[in-house]
């Protein structure tokens, strides 16, 4: 029988990294590169170094805490996820996956196991994208999707660069990002929705993702004084962005249950009191399980952004700067974690991840799998997101047992 | 006969100001006490200084620039207007009618008159309120409607007070801000907008002002991540904005011709690419002829807001924080303009000012008149932003015909 997971010490663990960038809600903020990121990764390095994993770093930050296995020359079974958070985060997004490794490393140690293939523990920089676009920045460039040096000079709302944040926390690691000899990647991570919750699952079995397309638009009207100009006679960029706001809305809601679209960054120009607006950003996004459908709602933005300029005499300047997915995940890791889940008598549902996580970026690499912990009400990026103790100990177990039997505790050749 | 304004001279002066904060489109950039302002001051001081005229300032930056009368004893006659800009300024708000008032002046000189009452020319501080809120700082302050200590902790957006702005610019003065000995008060303005040039009128009579009233709105919602996150469970803060601009918009399309409304202003937080936005501020305003009708606009404007609030569970926290006007200006000083302009044989158009100017101050404590000249094609707080150098010659004709008839040129007592 595999040893069972000590879910107060690894709750403790969780509160105790929630408590480095608190927010008066209760939240934590710790945004990528910043004093707060890096204070949480120095306590967790110290947490791993206590137990003698070896310790890597890559050039984008990413952190690498190797357990030696029996056999030396296997590739190492790697799981983990990310520390890092939004700006209004909460206290599990990224961390409880990070953590969960952490338990099940600790939990080995306590039952003096030793695997025959190493074990790898991962915190990927810059999951979130907060701070510094695009998303998911460190897995990207560990598996080459992303050249280092175009990451290194992307800049902030300040213009600190990723490179200068690096630097200034001290967190530029030594090593080449690469892919890593893996034979397997695992992340347990909270659902960040209500289905699990609402239909009684314990373990949500990922079986990949949404198709997610990505859009930055530029509005450009005419400026003028908004006392005197008449009506009629305005070109505001701000009310143009107004109405694509509303149709992105629309275009979700339409795509409901499976679809999402999203306006969520806004720049206004010269967001003066005095002054109809002239230039409007945004940032909006379409994702949906299937890809032909996300196309199709890209499709109607793009009419819907027509017709706006046409009838508003602005100019709508649409860069569809990103896509991702959807990405399949290893089928045989997705069942041997639904049936590691029915050893422990936990239900099991199979879910579409709707957020990008670093896993996206390791399923072209390395046979990868995801398990998702229900999140109480569906809460997330909100400092009210909440998982129970037992909930994240049920996925952790999971982890631990799906972990055992890849990595396997015969003895070596 | 009076003597004639020198058009070129004038028009020369207007444009050796617009080269102070040049914009690449051909406008000017001086919001109030910045470097660019404080430059736009001294140039305009030294002309002054060469001219004779004694300076003074006050506390708020208000400069005072007089010229003794032959009976000292006697209430000056002022005028002027500002030289601050907005952020995509052109180059003729506010500066038109300093540098007319310097044209008065300077054309005075060069015919040898020297009038019987004093005259007074001035640069009102913060006349746009781009920078700093409220706009009409200067003036406000002076009429006592604003305590000056409250004016001097205004932050701008980076944080910095008037006070600390003043003092970065030297442009604080020793004088403390009050209403001074005056006569009367008269400014020279753009129009800001088409009717002058579509009805073939050479000087605006500015009877009134709009009534206008102001909000700062604050929509908060939940925040949550874009992704997992299904559209029906969202209370999207910037959705809901998005629906309050075109509400806004909405009730100053019913309003026209004599109304406005204008949603000018929007923070949004985290303002982040992964995030369902949860707080979102907004300023706006709703402006009429008629106060009735204005305040019709905002019952409107709080109807709209209520529907939204429910439909969509988001609260919206409104601030009115100021209203103004509607002011009407000196009917005797009205018909002295409308006389002078017809001596002239310039034809006259009676109008409303749907701005705010620094006059709308002065009128409840000095006789008080506005002159308009054409905006070509109505375009203004724009690079665009013109008027001829025949338009401003004329208008500063009718300025100075008007000048010279209340100061007088008798001999003193």
């Amino acid at each position: 029988m595999n040893p069972t997971i000590n879910a107060d010490r690894l709750w403790q663990s969780i509160m105790d990294i929630a408590e480095i960038g608190p927010t008066p809600e209760g939240g934590s903020r710790r945004l990528a590169l910043t004093a707060e990121d890096a204070a949480a990764r120095t306590l967790f390095l110290r947490w791993c170094q206590a137990l003698g994993l070896h310790h890597q770093q890559d050039a984008i930050g990413n952190m690498f805490l190797h357990r030696t296995g029996i056999d030396m020359a296997t590739p190492a079974v790697a799981f983990g996820s990310h520390l890092d958070t939004v700006p209004t985060g909460g206290r599990f997004d990224g961390v409880a996956g990070v953590l969960a490794g952490l338990g099940v490393i600790r939990t080995l140690d306590d039952a003096g196991i030793r695997t025959r293939a190493p074990l790898e523990l991962v915190n990927w920089m810059n999951e979130e994208g907060s701070r510094f676009r695009p998303a998911m920045m460190g897995s990207r460039v560990a598996a080459g999707e992303l050249p280092l040096d175009v990451a290194l000079a992307m800049t902030d709302d300040d213009g600190v660069s990723v490179a200068q944040a690096l630097a200034d926390s001290g967190q530029a690691g030594s090593l080449t990002p690469a892919p890593r000899d893996w034979s397997a990647w695992l992340e347990l991570h909270i659902e960040q929705g209500p289905v699990m919750e609402a239909t009684g699952a314990d373990i949500g079995i990922v079986v990949g993702t949404m198709h997610a397309r990505y859009f930055q638009l530029a509005i450009t009207g005419e400026p003028s004084h908004v006392g005197p100009t008449e009506m009629n006679r305005r070109h505001d960029s701000l009310a143009a962005a107004a109405e694509v706001i509303l149709a992105v809305e629309r275009i979700g809601l339409t795509a409901e249950p499976f679809g999402r679209a999203s306006a969520s960054w806004i720049e206004n120009i010269p967001n003066a009191r005095g002054n109809v607006p002239h230039i409007t950003r945004l940032h909006c996004d379409v994702r949906h399980n299937s890809a032909d459908e996300a196309v199709a709602m890209e499709a109607s933005l793009r009419r819907a952004l027509s017709d706006i300029a046409r009838r508003r005499g602005v100019r709508i300047d649409v860069d569809p700067y990103a896509t991702f997915g959807p990405i399949v995940f290893d089928t045989k890791l997705g069942a041997l974690l639904r049936g590691k889940a029915a050893g422990r008598q936990l239900s099991t549902r199979d879910m579409i991840a709707a957020a990008g996580h670093d896993s996206v970026l390791m399923a072209p690499l390395v046979p990868s799998a995801m398990l998702f912990v229900p999140s109480v009400a569906g809460i997330t990026h909100n400092p009210k997101e909440y998982s129970t103790k037992e909930q994240i100990a049920r996925g952790t177990q999971v982890l631990l047992d799906a972990v055992l039997e890849l990595a396997g505790t015969g003895a070596g050749p």
